[in-house]
């Protein structure tokens, strides 16, 4: 059978949400990488990434606005809520055996559009 | 059979690369919304978007690097390549009985990462 990858990255949501770090840890590979291309930063492992979720400072919250999944990968969109901010957070999963084995975060924020070309473009 | 949302949505990059109008139109609904949520920018309707597309400025070429795709959505992740730079985009596709309905675009940039209150994170 396999694995319901919609229902294991929103189980990755939910777990984090509730701080509950052995769920959370069940869902990892002990080698996955998970890197933030826009930083280029890295951690390797699953107690790694643990730890980072676990000691990110101050209260948040996930909430997912869209999940796409297929054979062997996943992809999220959530809005990550803190008491001050409100940031789009995009991740990137790929999944084995029911495991994620490697994430991709992007955090895209508002910039000024440039001008454009065409009038077909509509602010809102 | 289960219109094959992978492919619609390579063949959405490719067409546009080939600038073949006729050909990319014809992957999208009449009444389609295009949205770039960070900067609140919007087209509405297939005539806007292929416009928008036709008259992009200076040559480029969209490098597909990832697709995931299940039976309402799509993302493409592609290389944005121009004679000058390099960027990364992330495009949410929905789909309809084959054709595309909306799409979402996000164009992460790079910053620099805050302090993190974790030893885990290295740079790469």
């Amino acid at each position: 059978m396999t694995p319901d990858h919609h229902a294991i990255v929103r189980r990755f949501w939910s777990t984090a949400n509730a701080a509950n770090w052995d769920a959370f840890a069940a869902l990892l590979s002990p080698d996955l990488v998970y890197e933030v291309p826009q930083t280029r930063e890295r951690i390797s492992g699953r107690e790694g990434l643990v730890e980072f979720f676990r000691t990110w400072p101050g209260a948040w919250w996930a909430e997912v606005v869209k999940t796409i999944a297929d054979a062997h990968s996943a992809v999220t969109v959530i809005n990550f809520v803190t008491p001050t901010e409100q940031m789009t957070g995009i991740t990137f999963f790929e999944l084995r055996e029911g495991t994620i084995t490697r994430l991709t975060d992007y955090w895209p924020s508002d910039y000024d559009p440039p001008e454009r070309a065409s009038a077909v473009v509509q602010r809102y």
